[in-house]
């Protein structure tokens, strides 16, 4: 009988098969278009556990997309993993830049590019197969206990996961949960991720005119929620990137020496990073950190767009009644999400230019998490991706969010185990986004030794 | 045999459902999807001038959408007026605020509600009716000499008129123009404009990072194209409205003290416009001058649409690669628009954030100008006006911007008569524009007049 290694190198083809399958399903979760789509995600992850020999699987719904569930829970005596991931991805657009569509997963140089290629289904989908090849390999059982949990609405809030953890803490209870979600520091670098940024995603709409003007007739007197718009998003920031909300930085923790340290020693090349990765004339942010440090451990604030008005090709000289401005902000530890959201709707609102009304709303947030590495199960994973990948595992933090890892914490008590195999030109959120296939393999063959190390 | 104005009468019924199927060709000159639909406006004027009996009646084709012309020049001894005016109109957008479609031209309560219905398809009419009645009621014979000349590219910049007139002013010599394209200051009260607003519209384009990125990962690093708009937005203006753009006020002329004194005896009530017109809590605009000064003779900046980003519904946590901000200038006589967006252009560039790179893009431009009043044609507009609507003339000047006007002052050296109906409440530019019927049928009165009187 071949090892769970060895049967999941022979079935890698029919993996990255039944992976595409999953990619052409454009399950948008934020595209009220697109919930038909989500569904079928969904249902076809509970075909896919129930065929692998998953029990209890089944969708459970809630007010927005369904969660889907499935357990084996036969491994007496051995702990109890909760694997988390999720089958939503971002929307596609800008489509033009896509070198191949985006929901018809094409492999290109040792990659697949689809949307949600990496973020989060070809990693999600590793734990299916580490879970599948283990079955295989053990005569139908796992060496240890598990329990799937995968949602629909991370990239909309994740609203009905927390709800549910919330309320039903026992019907997920575990040891530990593991999250393949992040990503590796760098090619062959085995990575486990011990922190992440909180967020809070906001609207500011600004009303002007009860209805749109001729800039003709009214430029002078109607005040321009465009304008109005620019002022107060030119006063969240200064030039350096210092976010100038008061209050905002109150709770912000160092990271401790020792990790500071750490970072230092991670392989990081700032100038190939601003050449290759971001592609621009000059990194921004503020000054006296480094780049690890603005994008791990400080909080940061953007503008992802700004609908109203005329946007089309050439030119329309109105004056709108009102446009909106989408702004986030990335929190990290010890910030609270609705702390520092009424921090930032009340500066804004102190901001409001003559003339202009002003609605300042919180769409989502999640709390920024910082991970203990003082745990069996870490060990347990610095112990499989050495044997993976002969490497020595390092340990970083990651700007994005899991909001669900803070909740797991809360709710669970237990620790979560954030063991990514993406790569940093991933192209996550962004057109021709990938998952390198190496990874995807290793990445099953990681999950595998990890399992079977933790149920030892 | 009736008079041309007893002809008129007779007539508006059917003048009405006419205007009404010209208002169903959907002419919007910006959008490409729209181009066989402006043609077809064109096709349709060139038919309807033929068959009122203008002759040399023709398209005249140039890089962009056609000019209608056509000329009636057998009234020897009598003067020649060149008859302007627009078959093109704005974009309908937003579509959902419309009470009725756009393009389905609806009465209610007096009003004839269509996108082009004042602006200009309306006020382009009452000339071409004008002169049906003035052949139908003199025999087939018009009082005076006339050209039409009609341009579908109004609201994109105007070009192909501009090189025609620039190119050809023999084929539209004439002893002045006519032009109605404006409002009259209240309702009742017979107006002519002597003065516009010119204008510069541009696209600001920033770029960031070489691709869209997602802002978990890169925010605190990359460039954030929205912001580094908002900060140069934000400068461009201080909160009052003034402009801050270095020399942008020197070439600026005060109004005469007598055109001062003129508009302060105007009919108006701040009050009523704020709420009624515009709507908003408060005006806006430089201290120190009247709403009337701020809007006709002083410069404004507006931003129309900042394109780029996420902008669905819900969240797209993106820094995109790159936005634009879609920001226009009405300019006051003197000021001149090249030398205005060189100094625009070269102060946008002096605030270029970090890691941003700018594209600064004129769309189109047009001169402000000032119609001098001594002179025949507007003594005879006055004459015609106080017939019809039995009150003097008031002169107002315009915030709007009509470029042509400069150019045949410039290329054929003729003054124009700026003879508009529109009301101050006919929503240019914007949702549920409308012509208020009963100025269409005093408005075709108004002119027929104006005809006689100048070819007595």
């Amino acid at each position: 009988m071949p090892t769970a290694v060895e049967y999941a190198r022979k079935e890698y083809p029919r993996f990255v098969e039944e992976l595409k399958t999953l990619l052409r399903i454009p399950s948008v979760s934020t595209l009220p278009e697109h919930k038909g789509d989500v569904r079928r995600a969904a249902e076809a992850l509970v075909a896919e556990l129930k065929r692998i020999g998953m029990e209890n699987v089944r969708l459970i719904e809630g007010a927005g997309h369904p969660l889907v569930y499935g357990d084996w829970l036969h491994a007496d005596g051995k702990p109890t993993c909760l694997c988390y991931g999720h089958y939503d991805v971002q929307p596609p657009d800008p489509l033009d830049e896509w070198l191949s569509p985006p929901f018809e997963p094409t492999e290109r140089d040792g990659n697949i590019y689809a949307r949600g290629a990496v973020d989060d289904k070809g990693q999600m989908y590793m734990h299916v197969k580490a879970l599948e090849s283990l079955f295989a390999a053990h005569d139908g059982k796992l060496p240890l206990n598990i329990r799937v949990i995968l949602e629909g609405e991370e990239e909309v809030g994740g609203e009905s996961i927390a709800k549910f953890v919330r309320e039903h803490p026992e019907q997920l209870k575990a040891d530990f949960a593991l999250v393949s979600d992040t990503e590796m520091f760098a090619p062959e670098l085995p990575t486990v991720c011990v922190g992440l940024r909180g967020m809070i995603y906001t609207e500011i709409e600004a009303r002007g005119a009860k209805t749109d003007l001729h800039s003709g007739i009214y430029g002078g007197a109607a005040p321009n929620p465009f304008v109005a718009l620019a002022q107060i998003i030119a006063q969240l920031k200064d030039k350096d990137g210092q976010i100038l909300i008061p209050g905002f930085y109150d709770r912000v923790q160092k990271p401790s020496p020792d990790e500071l340290k750490a970072w230092r020693n991670l392989p990081f090349d700032e100038e190939y990073y601003r050449n290759t990765e971001v592609g621009s004339t000059q990194l921004t942010g503020e000054p006296g950190y480094s780049v690890i440090e603005r994008t791990w451990a400080r909080p940061t604030l953007d503008v992802h767009g700004m609908p109203g008005g005329f946007t089309g090709a050439g030119a329309k000289t109105v004056i709108p009644a009102k446009a909106v401005a989408k702004v986030s902000m990335r929190l990290v530890p010890d910030m609270e999400p609705q702390e520092a959201f009424a921090q930032y709707k009340s500066y804004v609102e102190s901001l409001k230019p003559a003339g202009i009304e002003l609605d300042v709303r919180l769409i989502h947030s999640g709390d920024p998490i910082v991970v203990g590495t003082d745990n069996a199960y870490i060990r347990a994973a610095t112990v499989a991706l050495k044997q993976v990948w002969n490497k020595e595992t390092v340990f970083i933090r990651g700007g994005g969010s899991i909001p669900i890892v803070g909740d797991f914490e809360r709710h669970l008590k237990i620790p979560t185990v954030l063991m990514g195999f993406g790569l940093p030109d991933d192209n996550l959120h962004a057109p021709n986004e990938k998952f390198h296939l190496a990874n995807f393999y290793r990445g099953i063959e990681s999950i595998i030794t990890f399992f079977e190390e933790v149920g030892k």
